[in-house]
């Protein structure tokens, strides 16, 4: 747990798929933008592979840092899925079939006329003391075990998890953004005037981002990110003005940042 | 270093932009696409956030424990980017600015007509004792610091820097994989049977993915990769004759997986 009153969350996206860059991961993203509005920051991610040493020792180590821990990946019925094992492992204790999830399989393949085989029935396994993540998408639930939250790689199926996972979670401040947009703009031109501004303004978090299509589409993003509300609009101000005193025209972006 | 002869290779994603969920990162799906075919696995990736210490604790745990580490990110001319003076804190090393990316940078502005200002000289500043990394998109270089690249967060130029770094790799066992994909499979159906298929070839490291778009657009991709070039062809047919003897379809995906 984190000494900070603040929740904060890692991320562990599990899956030799990843590596391999057969998969580009979206759930990071997904899950950084379902934590966001709680006001619980994701500080890092890691991805490993379908290795329990990998997976016991990347739990570990993220488990003690941040207040949450959210996993994805390798909870289906294929020798490959050892998460729940390596989970199990990491807190030290023992697996085996859970009730309730094996109710819920159960319940779901006989609805489905499709055979609950001994494959099938290993998603019933979870670590001894897990609460169950419920899985709208497909029946095969995720599990809780202290702050470590066990999730589909499916990205639908791990989004549906979250939203079990949300009302569990303590929540922080939120942290409200201003994105603007300058067509044109070289971060180079305006990177000692950020500078200055982010200085001057300890509670924003600034940040420039280049776009190049090609030489006709680029420009920069600049971000601001607080959990200041009462300075946003004056944040979108300052921006506007770097862009416009380089002979640019700013455009406010309406959306998360 | 590793201590197994074959090389390995880690990938550090830095940038709160990542964390945030701004942006979706693909440098880590570029890189192993780049690496697979000069037999260098990535086996681990971490993302973190434009924070010093965070930068350092990840690139001296990954240096130590992989053959190469490739981070990504946060060497722009902005006040966020400060992944150099990261790099050269976690080698105990001084930074400056390095005679011959100043040239470079010197050049290229001159050229673009472009001021080369104090911001953007920040971006001829390396780590002392590095090497550079030629940006053929865009001038200013990345570098290497004995067995660790850093290279821009923008793909298109993470990419031009990935060809110029390619011939400093010690190469390994190029990894061979077969496809084969099984619309209307479900991967419970077939776990035993490639469980025990997995057992019998030590070899080979299998996978399965799922897919579900609809009840009509779902199955299952079975993925075999091994450095045994003699294997692919029987194990196509292992892989494909699973999927017949569930009534399916097999097509085997003429595609790196």
């Amino acid at each position: 747990m984190t000494t900070s009153n603040l929740p904060t969350a890692a991320v562990l996206l599990i899956g030799d798929e990843l590596l391999s860059g057969r998969t580009r991961d979206i759930n990071l993203q997904q899950i950084a933008e379902f934590l966001a509005p709680l006001g619980i920051p994701v500080k890092e991610s890691r991805t490993v592979s379908d290795t329990q040493a990998d997976i016991v020792e990347a739990v570990n180590a993220l488990r003690s840092k941040y207040t949450y821990v959210f996993t994805t990946g390798g909870i289906g019925p294929t020798h490959d899925d050892i998460t729940a094992d390596a989970i199990a492992a990491a807190f030290g204790v023992g697996i085996g079939e859970n009730p309730e999830a094996m109710a819920i399989l159960e319940s779901r393949y006989a609805e489905t006329n499709i055979e609950l085989t001994e494959a099938r029935r290993r998603m019933g396994r979870t670590p001894d003391g897990a609460k169950l993540v419920a899985n709208a998408v497909s029946g095969a639930p995720g599990f809780q075990m202290e702050n470590v939250f066990t999730m589909a790689g499916v990205p639908s199926i791990a989004r549906a998890m979250l939203e079990d996972i949300g009302p569990r979670l303590e929540t922080g401040a939120v942290v409200h953004s201003v994105t603007v947009r300058a067509p044109g703009l070289r971060e180079g031109d305006i990177a000692a005037e950020l500078g200055k501004l982010s200085a001057e303004m300890e509670d924003v978090s600034f940040g420039s981002y280049p776009w190049f299509r090609s030489i006709e589409d680029s420009g920069v993003h600049l971000v601001a990110r607080t959990i200041r509300d009462d300075l946003i609009a004056s944040i979108e101000t300052k921006l506007s003005e770097i862009v416009v005193r380089q002979g640019r025209t700013p455009e406010v972006v309406k959306q998360r940042a």
